[in-house]
């Protein structure tokens, strides 16, 4: 689809580069972009450039920071003694929204996977390591996805570590909130079974996650 | 959605201005963009710099150009006695796609439309008069939306240009190829039917536009 100008068509060009999004969609962000006043386009362009710019990864957790640790391990409030180990980002992310959670994060930065040519020396498991030897810390929380890739790694992770102090959990796998049951695969059903929680834990099961 | 970082909150708020883009994407897209090389990030950053920067319009027909005359009318091998009126830029792309018009575009700009206080004062009317007028052009195709405002649009032209030498045509409205006559809306089907043409004339049918 040819743009009739070259401005124009560099734009829709690194748009249509990002995940999701068409050539169609590209042009019609474009123009939309090109009807707005420059302000908004240079907040955009500006904001971009900065992001590459300045942001840092938190030498603790390996999360993103604004420079130096990130807000969550600087937070004085959250709780050491917990750490929640997630593949990245995004994961941190949604584990906020929950609103649920006070302890710390640890970003490995992927999961293991031959398939893909990752192994476990393409994570921050070294780190990790450390961080569960130190004597605050008394459990690691595995949130990782439930693909054969989470639970690999996931594996993996509680073997290395078996001989530390620290506990390890991994969250719960079972019937999402708010749906049914008919719709729910064998797996999931029957892992929900068998980590059933009695109701005088809930809602707090923490104890029931490892029996 | 609280991101961990000030440069990603500002990437990610920008991203979620566009229409289509919610907050949920727009914190994937910077994500994303987070893990691009610096190239492809800073590529994005200044196409939309100078876009801003650079673009242009044409004096001719209004169309988005590099500096001057846009593309088409600068354009030797296009034929400078057709005309073709429409909206947007976003027309003249999709019509230019259809690789069947080799004459000249108008873009309005907008349509009359009361409901937004958008008046004929407010679109380029005033120079398609002006080019409707020259000898050279003897037809105006209207290929505008076939909402209330487009055919309201079309209306007004039709009649202001009127005793003007031009032929004045408007795109087919019919059945869209390749859907089905059942499916059809009431009023597409009638006038498919009331502008019929003759197997004979097909495929161009020029001359049965306005009987």
């Amino acid at each position: 689809m040819e743009l009739p100008s070259k401005y124009l068509q560099d734009v829709s060009e690194a748009l249509a580069r990002l995940p999701g999004i068409g050539r169609k969609t590209a042009v019609r962000l474009t123009l939309h972009l090109l009807r707005q006043p420059e302000a908004a386009v240079l907040g955009l362009s500006d904001a971009l450039k900065n992001m590459k710019a300045h942001v840092d990864f938190c030498p603790r957790c390996h999360n993103v920071s604004d420079g130096g640790l990130c807000r969550i391990c600087a937070n004085p409030g959250r709780d050491e003694s917990v750490i929640c180990v997630v593949e990245g980002i995004q994961d941190v992310i949604a584990l906020e929204n929950t609103g649920r959670y006070r302890g710390l994060y640890h970003i490995l930065g992927g999961l293991i996977s031959p398939m893909n040519g990752v192994g476990p020396a393409q994570l921050h498991l070294a780190s990790l390591e450390e961080r569960a030897a130190r004597p605050e810390v008394t459990e690691l929380i595995l949130a990782l996805n439930a693909t054969i890739e989470g639970e690999t790694t996931a594996y993996y992770i509680a073997r290395k570590l078996a001989g530390a102090h620290v506990r390890i959990s991994s969250i719960a796998r079972g019937i999402p909130v708010g749906s049914e049951l008919e719709y729910a695969d064998e797996v999931t059903l029957g892992r929900s079974l068998e980590q059933r929680t009695l109701y005088t834990n809930m809602p707090m099961q923490n104890d029931s996650i490892h029996r």
